[in-house]
């Protein structure tokens, strides 16, 4: 249905995640994927929600817009973990996923993904912010997980729809979607909003 | 993890339902399955979380307790949908699935899943519950997703992890897997509890 709405545009996924590839997938859109080599990087004065929305601006600037058809849309997104006021990246190795998943362990961390939905005329910023209470984790449950998942390519050191979010994860309020990546259904009704008519 | 933890037992899922199998084989669990046939009937005077757990009792209790191992484990659970005192079941055909989801769209309603985990000498009754939040829903959206996911076989009309979840939820206040009909933490924290070690 989304497809046949937006028929006229070709809509290009800025970003290298398996996991948002299969939640816009599963939202029924047709699209292509283009890699991004951006640097995570920010200004230090920027709060989460802002540092989320830049990255996704950044991936989505990234594309070489000089060749940009008319009818394209660009769809580039960023996910931060926040505990207590402090950014939680990409874990490097065992011992940094290990630190961080003893941090989350017994607290509650916000995950903000910012999105940037890019066409030729228009541009559009807005991020969605959840909540997400972890249990207090064992040491051999932690140990468990960062062997057999390997979370390194996750924010935070985890994946909300792997081993460790079945049996961590005391309570989520918001979007388990967000938190996988992509907010799906604020972004298919922003491309509704602006590329297509409203029902 | 959890098979090495609960390794001198044998795991039965009672449950049809291929949500079911997907969420506990994710959890790490080896686990046989067998279908009950038991008909989803209750007395009036109970309350929602009572009629989830009655169900789930039921469909443990249909398995044939004479014939059971020492160290057998049964896990049967029942999800309903119960939207400001009412009880909505699985839809019979597309008009009461466009009668069900034109009442959730809009408001909140609760999901609840009822879990029995039966085995010889002890009996565990639970239930989970969340809050689920639906966007107001255009008839087109609705159509589509009826005639494309035919969701007869589910609670309430809808599946969560479907197409309709993408689009439609605006917040979710609980458990994600609780919603699609197990809430995998708290059946890995009682397995645990009651017949393993914990950490």
């Amino acid at each position: 249905m989304i497809n046949k709405r937006l028929q006229d545009f070709k809509i290009i996924l800025a970003s290298q995640s398996s996991r948002r590839h299969y939640l816009l997938k599963e939202l029924g859109l047709d699209f292509e994927i283009i890699s991004t080599d951006v640097r995570e990087e920010y200004p230090d004065i920027l709060t989460p929600p802002e540092i989320a929305t830049f990255l996704a601006e950044k991936k989505a600037e990234s594309i070489d817009t000089l060749r940009m058809e008319e009818k394209m849309i660009i769809i580039a997104a960023d996910t931060i973990v926040s505990l207590e006021g402090e950014i939680l990246g990409k874990p490097g190795n065992y011992e940094e996923a290990l630190t961080m998943l003893k941090k989350l362990s017994g607290k509650q961390h916000d995950v903000i993904t910012g999105v940037c939905i890019k066409s030729r005329d228009k541009k559009i910023l807005f991020h969605v912010s959840s909540k997400v209470y972890f249990k207090e984790l064992c040491d051999d449950e932690i140990d468990y997980y960062i062997t057999n998942f390997k979370p390194y390519d996750k924010a935070g050191g985890y994946g909300i729809q792997e081993w460790i979010g079945y049996i961590g994860i005391s309570k989520l309020e918001g979007s388990f979607f967000n938190v996988m990546g992509l907010p799906v259904k604020e972004v298919y009704e922003e491309l509704l909003k602006n590329y297509s008519y409203l029902c």
